[in-house]
């Protein structure tokens, strides 16, 4: 830190990704949920086709790829807002929707990324306490007076809430913002995009880095009425209005413009879950049920951080986060079936070894 | 606005960048100061060749890019961060080295930007006039308390600060970073980069979509001494780990391989400029000196306002700017010698109506 940089940051502690090792050839990367097939074909050409004219800015407002997004959303094109990355249109919602008078509200156990906007930003947060089985408890939600952050299916949990129960907590914070983080909903969960015409405090986030195959090409998105995506439409315009890259947004119209392909990577996806649950919960393993495009799995007799560093060692890499609460588990992404079955045989081998330890 | 929007925000006005026409064909377009040419075949061919791993993130450190390019700047890896676009870079350092004790301040006629930035992290800043030849005065910078942003070249105004003049601003501001925004310097001016070794107040930043011809693919970056990066990159990581994406990545490595076709160009574009600025002299325009891929031009007898108007219904868009001091003139950007000679030809075409008229 220099003598330079801003006191209110003293004690600001960025947001750790998970490993993005440099030789993927080393590992069975299952750590950062991404999509384990290729984007289609069709986003590939998309992407390919427009390098020419890179040499032009982007649209600062995508309208063609707004356009054509909100139709697959079925929304209007004012109810949306594209952007660098989920994680983008989040830091966008904490500084538009947060400040000292309004604080933050969000599960004890989430993505990790929460607490660090809100410190980023100066703002006051509360963490709720999950129920005793990791579900998130709408009725604690209930008239908080704060801006409240859930992702659903919640990470690393990959615990689902229903669209009634999200509407229940809707309903009980008119006077407040309430952001749905929907990251992972296409792995099984239902979206709760519709109710933006009904509910102007409701604010979805989505991506295109886990069902949509483009995680490289940084491009995530915001759903709301039309007042709120003007609110974070300035925020943007006078933070970084060119947020978008062209080879993305091609990318992008190519995937949506293919979005069968999408479908079957994400059914595979799910299958590939049932599967690794079955296998896991066979060896003992304690799992959640997963909406998401991972599970959340704890070994037996087996402490979680040190299976962590043990897959590793066997050139499987999950995700471990040392939170008391949750540090007996593993999140592991799904990937595809052969990497599935190489997390399960580097796990015999490794209780194997403890056994006979 | 929504009636969530904190009210910190309510009087933000948001950056207009210049106008990205849907319809290309129409216009002569040189009102953002891109890259006339396309990127070269090799930043092409990189970001083609990297479509198939889009699934999978992006080093979030950039590391292989970070280190070639730190390369051809003859710094350190640890003297460099990467953004989405050069805005970001400053938005970050807005946010990291200005609060309510330390305003900002920058010229009064300068890239319009940052009175933005500053209401968006509510910092109070400070604009110091231009001399009456619209040239930056160094010694009004001098022991101001505040952080300072100057653009060198500035714009609109094209006109340069030699390095020995950004060092007389540097040793007067000790206790204050002065972010040197570079983004034309590669059309005459010469960097001053190599200071950063000698003054850890100094912040440079630099963009690849102007010399370098990546305008769409979103890439800038700042250098300084390592504390004042790491302070950025504890900002980056708080707002944003994965702000470039894997496709401009590509472009941007392939650029930099390519680094003769980016001469070229730079070449081609100055000569283009030195070409039109001749031109409009002799139709008794008054044309700031230039070390930009601009020019700042004011017409004989021909309101600044109604002359950007006339030029865009002939199908030339250049930038207008309304305020007063500045009103008369118009930014052209520098293109292609057909496109230059459009313009021209448009102006004839224009002076000559209103010489009837």
């Amino acid at each position: 830190m220099s003598r330079y940089f801003s006191p209110r940051f003293a004690a600001l502690e960025p947001y750790t990704p998970g490993e993005q090792p440099q030789s993927l050839e080393r590992y069975v990367k299952l750590n950062t949920n991404e999509c384990p097939f290729p984007p289609s074909e069709k986003a590939r050409a998309y992407a390919e086709a427009h390098t020419r004219p890179l040499n032009l800015y982007p649209d600062p407002d995508c309208r063609a790829l707004r356009v054509k997004l909100a139709e697959t959303l079925e929304i209007a094109p004012e109810e949306l807002m594209l952007c660098n990355g989920s994680d983008e249109a989040l830091a966008f919602a904490f500084l538009a929707f947060c400040d000292g008078k309004t604080a933050a509200a969000f599960p004890e156990i989430t993505y990790g990324f929460y607490p660090v906007f809100a410190a980023l930003c100066s703002v006051e947060y509360q963490e709720v306490p999950l129920r005793a089985d990791f579900s998130v408890a709408p009725e604690d939600y209930f008239g908080l007076g704060r801006t409240i952050f859930i992702a659903n299916p919640n990470a690393p949990t990959g615990k689902l809430l229903s669209v009634a129960e999200i509407e229940t907590i809707l309903q009980r914070n008119p006077d407040n913002v309430v952001v749905i983080d929907e990251a992972y909903i296409d792995f099984g969960g239902t979206s709760c995009i519709p109710l933006i015409r009904s509910y102007e405090n409701l604010l979805v986030t989505q991506t295109f880095s886990k069902s949509r195959a483009l995680a490289g090409g940084r491009l995530g998105f915001a759903v709301g009425c039309p007042a709120l995506i003007a609110d974070l439409n300035a925020i943007r315009c006078s933070f970084n209005p060119y947020n978008v890259n062209s080879l993305t947004t091609a990318a992008a119209m190519g995937t949506l413009l293919d979005s069968d392909y999408t479908r079957r990577c994400c059914e595979t996806v799910m299958e590939n879950r049932t599967y690794t649950a079955a296998e896991l919960k066979r060896r003992g393993f304690h799992v959640l049920e997963s909406a998401a495009n991972f599970l959340f799995a704890a070994a037996p007799d087996y402490d979680g951080g040190a299976l962590y560093r043990a897959l590793k060692e066997k050139g499987v890499l999950v995700r471990h986060f040392d939170k008391p609460a949750i540090a007996q588990y593993n999140r592991i992404s799904i990937g595809t079936r052969e990497q599935m079955d190489a997390l399960l045989r580097a796990l015999d081998e490794i209780l194997q070894e403890a056994g006979q330890g």
